[in-house]
């Protein structure tokens, strides 16, 4: 804590009112984190209560009559909200929060709460015995509150605009559709062309890597990224997430597989990559209506920009391979550097999206997206979803998983009520390759540095042009700003080409 | 969760109100925890900007004017408060706790939290740089701010009567007077008796014992005896302690000394002692008025019976030293059994408390106990506090501390603004051996069945005595129910003159 800034009075109200929300989300995070990384069984029943409880209560600080007021009054005292000052815009993000949040009746929200928690172990019991008939009901009702919730919005140009919004500030569908629209026959025509090349072999990745250096290998690399472990650290759980308990508390969690040594390696890069994004943002916002990020879009193009277009790139492993062989010679030794690159890169359709390419990746959300799309405007019945899924991953990728597990369960986002969350997945790899491109054109040396093991450069340029804002900028505005640019799918496809052009010689 | 309790509309109020209470402090536990374990640096102040929220919340929580009315309404209902129905205990411990917070003026508590704060920070530095005149000016705030908070419970028979009932609920200062001028002398006799025999040879114990087996050995020892992983966990901190974040969740720390192969294992039982004291409260008291300990003193009971009395047992190493053995060759394959147990039994007037052992234990209590009494009764001022802590090391204990680090900075209990706990832990060492005599006379194979590796009976006695009655009881109560009789020095006395007779001859 620097200088203070000095506000109004009312601005002030907003912004303690924000460090109170802020302090009551960090501290359901700790429950969360903690939960997933070393809780014991037994603690399942009160942390619930205890995550609950932090949940009303920030929902009733935040939604009072009074803090309406202050809005209102703040909104007058501001007079623009577009403009482009810190109190303008922390206005303008509490305010549209507050709407948001006011429109719920309690009744649906609370409904809402009880179904998810109720479906998320729908959904466990379910993929666990790969039948989508356990979690079907769960999921019919998640959908019918969801409309519902999406209703209370209108009138809108869509009915998912309200739930990308939540996720995507100021995304509409209409543009993600403008945007899938143009990618989808771009990558569906790389990929046949990728199809009818040899492939290079990757079987070396699908061996025992020794667990203990897979770890030291991540934290080495990722502290050369710039990750601070002043104001974080790494755990251990089933699914990699980042979590923050304030900016100088981020934290990343990993796994190692023993029948893979790409996973972690990737998953920590991925997840540092969101991990300096929390670090990243200005001081000044910490414990304010900015707080946050822009969206989740921007968050994804962080962290694949991390795990892909420095994580797979040839420059990277030119510095880090010989680490790499050291550690794991029985594996290593006899691949060579290039065997190694064009292996880590093969493209290969997969059922699971997490395991996903960078040329395959989008088509999964594509067909998620199309999917929530169906299910909202009513077009599609949740009854009819495995057979749904199947068929499009057939058209998509030319697989077909073998049952609901590999299919339409695999993802957990549906059980917890998110829909409209997957489209940012897509839009974040988008918005790394514009980022990238920028950066490059701006700082040309950058791919000798990162062959010298040197990344300042890229968290930087990603400090000055993106993490420091917080939320003040809504997504398409910070990539304007960032790239002259809204999200575009052009740079990635040309991304693509080239990379899989080189590699397998289109 | 098995069957619901019915309660009269207010009780359920209560009960209701308890349960919020409980999840927040149990919140604020783990906010704790995660900061001694593992939080980052970078997290300190939004830690305790957190925790400072939590805690505020609490307080308002509980000393609102309708919590008042509402135990006022139940006073009325019970009828009797020391009736042995649960729930006229649960009105009276929250009417007691009522009336207690709310006696404190707002901005005397806010004031204790901000030196405290501030004191620790004093505290942490005066210890490293051995100097205690940078704590001096804290501990005066503190003393005059414990002086401040005792008179508010005027009238009373002493002004340290108000503190000690903090920790130990009903017990007051002529009590604890006249249970330790008992013991003095007698320990004082025993001491000198013991100093002039031959003393047992320790060295083995301090060695580089490894810190993998030592681990090993810990958690073998404590599953033993009956802690339970599904609803609990051990981790690493600087100094050891046990938490819970309710029931089904009750943690214990603990460290590995590169020089010391005793520290970690009699820590690691003397935490689970207190640990599966909350893992054993009945569960209808989960979440509830009763849902606490009895007291501080009864908690120290269940530690030091576990680490002491089981622990340092010779039929407790009759089965477990093998092991010991086998895991560390190098050290103990030359050392039998008999020099091992009178080696870890050694007793050694030492400068710090908590490496004291049973013989010497009590008198760095009766020191403190002294002291505080001193300052709280204005005959002793903390500028003279080196010199005296120093003159009565000298009169208790024959040595002198060479600094103010190993003297009377040594503690942390000061600077958290804790006078009145020091007396629970001598107070849990006599109630230890006096549970644990009546226990013996109930079920007189219970030390064949230590040697068997065996503790359930142990373990079910305290359950069926002790930890089943939460905080239903006063801890005199309950000790009178389990024993037929309040805390008393004299069984303590007999163990310490069996034991060490046997050990040294006398």
């Amino acid at each position: 804590m620097t200088e203070e800034p000095k506000y109004s009075e009312k601005m002030q109200q907003l912004i303690d009112l924000a460090a109170e929300l802020d302090d009551l989300g960090h501290i359901a995070a700790l429950m969360e984190w903690d939960q997933q990384v070393y809780m014991p069984r037994g603690g399942t029943e009160e942390r619930g209560l205890q995550s609950a409880m932090i949940g009303k209560l920030h929902h009733e600080k935040f939604t009072s009559d009074e803090v309406g007021q202050l809005l209102a009054d703040l909104e007058a005292e501001v007079d623009d909200l577009n403009a482009d000052t810190d109190d303008a815009r922390a206005v303008k993000v509490a305010k549209k929060a507050y709407d948001k949040q006011t429109k719920v009746p309690l009744p649906m929200l609370m409904e809402f709460i009880k179904i998810t928690s109720k479906a998320h172990e729908a959904w466990v019991e379910a993929r666990t015995k790969s039948d989508f008939s356990i979690f079907q009901p769960y999921l019919q009702q998640i959908v019918d509150l969801r409309i519902e919730y999406a209703k209370l919005f209108q009138p809108y140009d869509h009915i998912y605009d309200a739930l990308l919004d939540d996720f995507e500030p100021g995304m509409k569908t209409a543009d993600v559709k403008e945007i899938f629209d143009k990618l989808r026959p771009q990558q569906v025509k790389l990929l046949q062309a990728i199809a009818e090349k040899e492939q290079p072999d990757n079987s070396f990745i699908k061996q025992n890597y020794k667990e203990e250096y897979q770890e030291l290998l991540g934290r080495f690399v990722i502290t050369r990224f710039g990750f601070d472990w002043n104001r974080g650290r790494m755990d251990l759980t089933a699914h990699p997430f980042t979590t923050e308990f304030g900016q100088g508390d981020v934290r990343i969690t990993t796994r190692y597989l023993n029948d893979d040594g790409g996973s972690a390696l990737f998953s920590t890069m991925h997840e540092a990559g969101h991990a300096m994004y929390g670090q990243g943002i200005a001081s000044k916002f910490n414990r304010h209506p900015l707080s946050g990020a822009a969206s989740l879009a921007i968050h994804e193009s962080q962290s694949r920009l991390w795990e892909n277009l420095v994580g797979r790139s040839k420059e990277f492993w030119s510095y880090f391979y010989p680490s790499a062989q050291m550690l794991f010679p029985e594996i290593l030794e006899n691949v060579s550097m290039n065997d190694f690159y064009r292996g880590i890169n093969k493209v290969e359709p997969s059922m699971v999206r997490v395991e996903a390419d960078e040329a395959t990746y989008n088509m999964h959300i594509m067909l998620r997206l199309e999917i929530e799309m169906g299910l909202m405007e009513g077009t599609m019945q949740v009854a009819d979803l495995p057979e749904i899924w199947n068929t499009k991953m057939h058209d998509y990728l030319g697989i077909t998983p073998r049952n609901d597990a590999e299919g339409v369960l695999q993802d957990v986002h549906w059980s917890g009520g998110m829909i409209g969350y997957f489209p940012t997945y897509a839009l974040g790899n988008l918005a790394s390759v514009q980022l990238w491109d920028k950066m490059l054109e701006e700082n040309p040396n950058v791919p000798d540095e990162i062959a010298q093991g040197k990344f300042d450069t890229i968290l930087g340029w990603m400090r000055d042009h993106i993490h420091q804002y917080g939320a003040k900028y809504e997504p398409q505005e910070l990539m304007v700003m960032a790239t002259g640019s809204k999200i575009t799918p052009e740079p990635y496809i040309n991304y693509l080409k080239t990379k899989y052009g080189e590699i397998y010689d289109l």
